[in-house]
């Protein structure tokens, strides 16, 4: 399963193309994979890519923007759903982290680890995005300590590590393991709740995978 | 500073090659790299990279063997001197682990995004030691759930996010931050101890950055 991340709104040809880089950057990496590569995969000549998009790194670059804004829109999406309490907050981020990133695991290893290959233009609009992100976690984390409901005494420090542990799931989940990504995403929400010391557990209308271990 | 992780016991020659290889590799990948391109930046002759390895393949399977192979020693140093109390073995193999990979973040970095590049031999020979050093920190967690030290449900699931938190430490350390990667490796000591749900902290000697978190 993908997520179709980057395609849902493009046309086809447009579509072939994006899931073609994917295939490429995530096999053979940015700079091992040619126009020409990814026209082959995509079933298009180099001309056609070119139609698109003037250069590959104009390709790179919409495929980082569109799946961190993606990305960005999801937590934005989980966490409004479940209201203010920093709790559930940072228990619907963390579960919708692991959600996305599991949902095309090629396009979040290429998104992490491509950022290398931007230009530095295109870095300095990305990154910012970047940050707009982890601050959706940042403020769940800040507010549940100012509220007295997490003990952990690096908000930020630990706010990251949530991210980190929650992006990095799509480098070894694969589909048709003994776990669903459901299921890792609910037991990520709670470890998320563990990371930051909370002293209760998310308080919401959960699905039921074994017992809520925090009361 | 580098840890010299892959370099220590090579000669002149090699351990210059070594140095390009995972500077070329950590910036423009496996694939879009060339022995021409190493040779380069080592200063030396394609030749003279070839005298020492037979391919670009043998190349990165030396390199991560290398780099894994310490890492491993240096978890199981680390945890073997701190005795055998679980909480004191997880803190002490999170801290080594974040010290490891934020004392060569280019290396840290070309490990964990190239196994991708190996070989089907090569893979079916390094994934065996990437599990040696995740038993590591699981037997760790284990034995602390066991004991009732540790509350966490799952505790492989929290074993295996203590380590990519750890891990990816490097994607975001730079020397010079505001923070000293021995700082950081101390808060993720106790951040992992977090994790799993440790009912109290590691009571070892531990140099103080601030409050001790966890009583």
């Amino acid at each position: 399963m993908t997520n179709n991340g980057s395609q849902s709104s493009a046309r086809p040809g447009k579509q072939a193309i994006i899931a073609a880089a994917l295939k490429c950057f995530h096999e053979r990496g940015y700079e091992g994979s040619s126009i020409r590569d990814v026209a082959q995969v995509a079933g298009v000549t180099g001309a056609a890519v070119y139609h698109y998009y003037g250069s590959k790194q104009d390709l790179l670059m919409e495929i980082l923007e569109d799946f961190l804004a993606k990305s960005i829109q999801a937590t934005k999406d989980a966490v409004s759903r479940v209201g203010s309490d920093p709790v559930a907050r940072l228990f619907a981020a963390a579960q919708s982290h692991v959600l996305w990133n599991t949902s095309d695991v090629a396009a979040s290893f290429v998104v992490n680890s491509e950022i290398r290959s931007l230009s530095p233009e295109n870095r300095a609009k990305h990154i910012p995005k970047r940050d707009e992100l982890q601050r959706i976690f940042d403020d769940a984390v800040e507010d549940g300590c100012r509220e007295g409901l997490f003990l952990t005494p690096w908000p930020l420090e630990a706010s990251r590590a949530v991210t980190v542990m929650c992006t990095f799931v799509a480098r070894w989940y694969r589909e048709g393991g003994p776990l669903s990504a459901e299921e890792i995403s609910w037991r990520y929400g709670h470890m998320a709740l563990s990371l930051v010391r909370s002293t209760r557990g998310p308080q919401m209308d959960l699905p039921t995978y074994g017992e809520i271990p925090i009361p």
